[in-house]
């Protein structure tokens, strides 16, 4: 695991020294007393603390003497710009919550500058709890990555296309020329990637189904989609289509392993199957899913037939944190508490889910999702000695279990330190109350 | 609400003053820029910020702008000596997470100082989380009650009961003994009261329920127990007794309104309906239900048929944080998602079972609970205002649904503060890192 012929001693730009390392790499899933030596960004060492002080001189050394350092946890379904209706309207059943809250307000307010704004606020949110990297989905992705990389997160964009209008766009035609010329503007954004996004079944036509996939395919894109995330999603489906949503996607041949399916609620085993049969990946959202009483997706049934399986916050307005502890936490939980297996999504699995098997979903897997030599130095730093959470024996077990977002110290986005401590690298205290202040008032006749 | 005929300035021990109070008074259950007055202890007016500037001159005076006060959480089933046993075997079913772990280490090391100390530490992290009182169930609880009362907490213990031998009591004569000594130990400490604790249907006798039940009567004392956790308890008790373990309960008269039973995961229709009927109390404990995948109680129907719920944490070997927060959080989503109804459980009843259900359960609504005058000012604070979970529409919703326990600043049991922003007033942070590093190598030996 250590760089092959070290020269005596070499300059670099970063070191970390960490009590715990949770590499995410089966081989060595955890490593005691050792150091990430990090290079333009890039670890290119990983070797026991003693060994890095002899080796390498660096320009920045970091002691997390009682932390545990992790891969950037990865948000792997999203709408960052819903940050700013956060409790705009709880506790209600989803038709009422989308027809009388959060359409119209999106109808009335969203704008580039409202989908920059609120990102920011999502990116500030998710840095201060470790993650690096989300998968998104929303009306004016150039808006959100411009924000991301003011942040310096990465993110991987959808493309969103639907068949009705918006102050975005016109038509699905229109959705999908204009998701072009934004994944266009990143071209030479190291931090921004792209899918095409299909709202979901409900919302997109055969036809525009046959667009994406073509384009899917000649640009060599992902697929993120919300798929049989409720009830009525189905029986809509049935009664309009004569059969469930998957089916049709798979009539349509959306279904490959460049598809990230977003929430996976309600499935049959046969459908379960098909997913595994054809690589698809699953945003597990479970908190999500449970405010907005959607159901409870089964995950240990996906795991076991192979399913790659990520998780993802959802949007503010539906969790209400973007908040990948929570999700990791939770997924373990009600993994075993349906399924009456204790033993179901063990802790490890869980961080998993939250890192390497959501850089597999965005086919980022050589890049990011794991601290190993030649990777992105993507990470965070969590503290384990907090009074509140002590004792521990199993770090691992620790993080997934005791530990909360508040517990993180630091995150790094290729090697940058973003976030430490309460500070962002790039984002200011006034800027972000600024954006609640002009934007909240607009917001809050739509509240519940 | 406000005090009747106040003279024109009073001299008072504590005034806190805040952006809003979530009173979990139904008349009132939310003021904004109103003030509480304390005296003794005591809430003795609630009345607008200007007014108690006029009426009142307070020996210390606490504002809080950009917080919500809450009522002291009150922790409805807790084992707070587990603390030390946070994380020692995760992701085991319970039978062996008990039979292989728990249970050979409590063997082998708890006596009156491990639950002093572990306890302690238990009280660190409830304190920092708001949360004001706890009803426990562990052996040698004047130990429980000694680390309480060091940390200034309120709590109701239970004197436990079983029919197996332990370092604490040989038999159930013996725990009854032991139990009333401890009984009779507190009896002028203002903090502490009892309840009887027979551990569960399953570790205790026909012959000694009855022993129970007459003692409860004698001296006016509540009764807590484990009921329903698990399917195998259910079929553990067809199997000896013939019938489930709420018929025997029923049959041996233990049903009625002195009993907080504990979980309550696997209830029939008609069980739901007999515990209305005899206006029994449930502790619900999600988090420990999902994680020793016991399962998902049915508490929705509880409410439903007028059941009081109550939350609680269990112990931390099975949570692993004695976290209210996540308590409120997951019943109120866990409600919505098994019910698929979304209107389950809103914000404000997870905050009511957190405070008010929990304190009629233990018969001390009259004195805790709500923000009232004439109660107790048992009372935590919590800031609204981090970035990470900007903005907020509804005070309670946030509370609920965005906020953690890191949120919380203040904590108060009857007007003094016992916490305020990492620092305890009664702890030693080096007394309870101390404790970690006494008992954590005894019990590494039995970690999974």
């Amino acid at each position: 695991m250590t760089n092959k012929n070290p020269p005596t001693t070499s300059s670099v730009d970063l070191i970390i020294e960490a009590r715990w390392i949770a590499t995410v790499n089966p081989q060595q899933p955890l490593l005691e007393q050792y150091a990430l030596v990090i290079q333009a960004g890039i670890i290119i060492a990983i070797l026991p603390i003693a060994e890095a002080r002899q080796q390498y001189l660096a320009n920045s050394t970091i002691c997390l003497d009682e932390h545990v350092l992790i891969p950037g946890l990865i948000n792997l379904h999203s709408h960052a710009a819903m940050n700013l209706m956060r409790g705009i309207a709880d506790d209600l059943p989803l038709m009422e919550w989308l027809n009388d809250h959060i359409w119209p307000a999106e109808q009335a307010l969203v704008s580039e500058r409202y989908v920059h704004d609120a990102t920011l606020l999502a990116c500030a949110e998710m840095l201060s709890g470790g993650i690096t990297c989300f998968n998104d989905m929303y009306f004016y992705p150039q808006a959100t990555a411009m924000a991301a990389s003011q942040a310096g997160m990465r993110a991987n964009l959808g493309l969103l296309v639907l068949e009705f209008p918006s102050a975005y766009a016109t038509d699905a035609d229109d959705y999908l020329q204009k998701g072009f010329a934004a994944h266009d503007s990143w071209r030479n954004n190291v931090l921004i990637s792209s899918s095409i996004a299909p709202h979901a079944p409900y919302t997109v036509s055969n036809q525009t189904f046959e667009t994406v996939i073509t384009y899917a395919e000649q640009l060599g894109l992902g697929i993120h989609i919300h798929l049989h995330e409720t009830r009525d999603e189905i029986a809509q489906s049935v009664s309009q289509y004569g059969v469930r949503p998957m089916q049709r996607m798979l009539q349509l041949g959306l279904l490959g392993p460049n598809l990230v399916a977003a929430h996976g609620v309600h499935l049959l085993p046969n459908e379960i199957e098909l997913l595994a049969e054809y690589g698809c990946h699953i945003a597990h959202c479970p908190n999500s899913n449970l405010k907005l009483a959607s159901g409870i997706a089964p995950v240990a049934q996906l795991l076991a037939k192979g399913v790659n399986v990520g998780l993802g916050t959802d949007g503010a307005a539906s969790n209400n944190r973007l908040d990948m502890f929570a999700e990791m936490r939770l997924s373990a939980l009600l993994a075993k508490g349906v399924s009456e297996n204790a033993s179901a999504v063990p802790a490890q699995q869980a961080l998993d889910m939250a890192t390497i098997n959501a850089a597999k979903a965005l086919g980022l897997e050589h890049q990011i999702g794991s601290i190993e030599v030649g990777k992105l130095a993507d990470l965070a730093a969590v503290r384990l000695d907090d009074v509140a959470i002590t004792p521990y024996y199993d770090p691992i077990a620790h993080l997934i279990y005791s530990c909360g977002r508040e517990h993180v110290t630091h995150t790094w986005v290729a090697g940058e330190l973003r976030y430490s401590n309460g500070v962002y690298a790039n984002l200011e205290p006034l800027e972000l109350k600024d954006i609640i202040n002009i934007w909240q008032p607009k917001l809050r006749q739509y509240k519940h």
